[in-house]
């Protein structure tokens, strides 16, 4: 008899250090998540250093697009806000969709994605991303950004 | 006197540990360092088969480029098919450069790197890409691969 409370217990014990592995996935595929949405927000608000804040400030930070390799925050930063901010730019209105957000450890996840720009002349420049986020005291941060286009 | 030995014993265990711990992440770089290798080298024999022997076969691959999504490894196959064998195509020469493997998990790891090809007509259409694998029974194999290229 005494056995199976055992077992009965070990069970129990299993169920819930899976539970609470599970728990910790969603978590922090939501928190990445609520990241993204908060992105986006700053974007279409035309906030920059907001939309930035979200990136990993260190100068291993790499941004891809193109053949183009940005390494660091400031450069990154530098490159959104000619292409975005230049004369006769503009930032245009941003919309993330077909987020797929993936848990690769405790402290880092992969997100697929797709960008989409709505311009004030009507262009809709629009392509893909993948982001690989780390997690750090101060919460989830990009480190890698990969972006690329439809031709044009 | 006693718990000094044992202050001691401790002490070694968590150096072989860690030890441990850093060889099995050169291993993991290595390890992926090699497939990308032999993934050039298979390329550059015209061998797409086995090029794509080192992606994950799966429904769940995915393989981003430009603003086209591809899911899973046949579709991933016949978009390298069709670019580069079909009707006036060529494989060229596929030279990887600048890579950065990172391992993220023991079983996950980023790569950053560029891709450089040469034609026989000179051509040489370049640009760069980030790769995530993880590590399965049968050994490390992309589970992602986002690829960009230089305007044309």
């Amino acid at each position: 008899m005494r056995k199976n409370y055992v077992a009965v217990a070990v069970g129990l014990i299993l169920l819930s250090l899976n539970a609470f592995a599970q728990a910790s996935k969603l978590d922090a595929a939501s928190a990445v998540e609520q990241v993204l949405r908060r992105q986006q927000e700053a974007w279409n608000h035309h906030d920059l250093e907001g939309f930035m804040s979200d990136y990993w400030n260190s100068a291993e930070l790499t941004f891809f697009s193109g053949a183009e390799k940005r390494s660091g925050w400031q450069s990154t930063l530098e490159r959104y806000r000619k292409k975005y901010q230049g004369e006769g730019q503009e930032m245009g209105r941003l919309e993330f969709s077909d987020l797929n957000i993936q848990e690769l450890a405790p402290d880092a996840a992969l997100v697929r994605g797709a960008w989409h720009l709505t311009m004030s002349d009507g262009k809709t420049p629009h392509g893909l991303f993948t982001l690989i986020f780390r997690k750090f005291p101060e919460g989830w941060k990009i480190v890698h950004d990969h972006t690329s286009a439809a031709d044009r």
